[in-house]
């Protein structure tokens, strides 16, 4: 199989690639397992070449539609697409978003669409479709009402992976994950961006500041949990998903309180002193719109799982990404 | 004021320019009642210039940005964005569904963002952006799931209003229409185009042919009913649309057999005789997948209304439409 991830050189990008090489197979649109051959990492940067033959890493912008036709071969059989702008850079710069989140994934599309060949469409969706008076749980049939420029070029990207599916052009899934956290590396321009960074930065010894009130809900997935996902998203059967392509992945209902409790718990009470509480009203506009927990049903009936609790999140940040282990 | 209609030759943009040159007025941002001193009508083919100085008829591809970039001047002030493919013909050819229903919608928007003078921008929407499992009574709160290329591309066409007007680059309002009914001329493509045949052409002494079983219900609007909306919707305050840019209109939620039973009340029983039954499985599962009602309560408290009757409808009909009145 030749598999393409956008946003490759990203940490899901990147942890994807790690497990789809460990594993050296995917289910295909048959239900078989079948040998990755090749394996595409596009982005901005250049991945990690895992310095694995099956790896090529591709710079460039995703959005320009000479690099999409050279990276969306006509022997592409599943493309995950994590490439994003995310929620706090799309606010800030409308065309950068627009163009990223929203022209770039309707070309991907149609490049797919160009060879005939149905291949497996993976795309990524988020909380920030939501907004608006909401229910305390979302269900599947609540309506997108995206605040936010994000949330807005998320929504369109779910109405063509399942249009482009119905039309059968692609074998499209929609996995809309849940606020990932803990995220490695440094803060981003998501809204969201503290969400790891009150665990992270704390546990690296540096100070975090976290811009909503204890009592803000968050609904979160591990980078664990979300690589699980993505790889059992692509292996469903397609007649599972005749009701809708989109899925509420599992997440967990957590207060920012709970959170840094658990932090407190597995990392001790010393790890408390680099928080900083400072509001931003932005953030909590942005962030307090969106779902605190949504109905998982239909996800864990096609077998999709989240995180136990949030203890057990922060240790797998600790096993996966802290280097050295706790001090 | 200067005003855009898109879709200017078509029965409704027609009925709209009539009435805005008779009233000679639009309520302007300020919400004052303001001289309409230019109306553009825009369309593949030329639209009835009325014999007046105020309007002009521009020819040409409402995708095309630079007729576009000439209609969308710094000085317009209110754009009423008719032009789309209809469903059956955006489901036969979706590359030209795509253009034209969310490619030229898009670079309207873009254009009147462009002079940052926020116009007013009138969208219609439809019944097709909902399908899959619905209930009796759609809600404003019922999740968007269109299932026709047309209901994904004007589900699209929403989210972009909302969202160009939660930035501040336009003030935009989207008005769901219910299928209208009975729209005058010809048949078109429009999965709906018999919930106006049915009626239309006994009238006109022609054959009708009916695809869906009498017990089908639809959700109705006259073209009179309509054009009211549009001047309604185009007049509401914008501090009256801080819940959501999009309002359901209210509708008549008839069924195929109410409907035939109106005309033998208007037209006789001569009438039903043109009448011939010829199932047709396209158009019944579009057609099917639609609302036959919706909730109407945020309409109707902005001032919104609908049609009384279908009795009422037909008579409007015979009217406003029918060349001599009834035989």
């Amino acid at each position: 199989m030749k598999v393409v991830i956008t946003g490759g050189a990203g940490f899901l990008g990147q942890r994807l690639a790690r497990k789809i090489l460990e594993q050296g197979s995917l289910t295909d649109s048959e239900g078989r397992e079948s040998a990755v051959t090749s394996l595409t990492l596009v982005d901005v940067v250049a991945a990690n070449d895992f310095g694995d033959a099956r790896v090529q890493s591709v710079v460039g912008d995703i959005a320009d539609t000479a690099l999409i036709s050279e990276v969306i071969g006509a022997d592409v059989d599943s493309v995950f697409h994590l490439a994003a702008i995310v929620s706090g850079q799309a606010e800030a710069d409308f065309d950068l978003g627009m163009r990223i989140n929203l022209d770039a994934t309707r070309a991907l599309l149609d490049a797919c669409r160009a060879h005939g060949r149905r291949p497996k469409f993976i795309f990524t969706s988020s909380v920030a479709v939501f907004g608006g008076k909401l229910p305390d749980v979302v269900q599947d049939t609540t309506a997108l009402d995206p605040r936010s420029s994000y949330g807005v070029q998320k929504a369109i990207g779910e109405l063509l992976v399942n249009e482009y599916s119905r039309r059968g052009f692609i074998d499209g899934r929609v996995l809309r994950l849940p606020t990932i956290s803990v995220r490695p590396g440094k803060p981003n321009k998501a809204a969201s961006s503290f969400a790891s960074g009150i665990i992270r930065e704390p546990l690296n010894g540096q100070e975090a500041v976290c811009p909503v009130p204890p009592e803000t809900r968050l609904w979160l997935l591990s980078p664990r949990a979300a690589t699980v996902a993505l790889l059992k998203g692509h292996a469903l059967p397609a007649q599972s998903l005749q009701d809708g392509r989109t899925i509420n992945l599992p997440g967990l209902s957590v207060s920012v309180a709970d959170m840094i409790a658990a932090l407190k718990r597995v990392a001790g009470e010393d790890a408390l002193r680099h928080l900083r509480w400072e509001r931003d009203a932005t953030v909590e506009r942005i962030v307090g719109g969106w779902p605190a927990a949504w109905d998982t049903r239909r996800a864990r009936a096609l077998g999709l799982e989240g995180d136990e609790d949030f203890d057990s999140i922060v240790r797998a940040y600790v096993e996966d990404d802290l280097p050295g282990g706790l001090a």
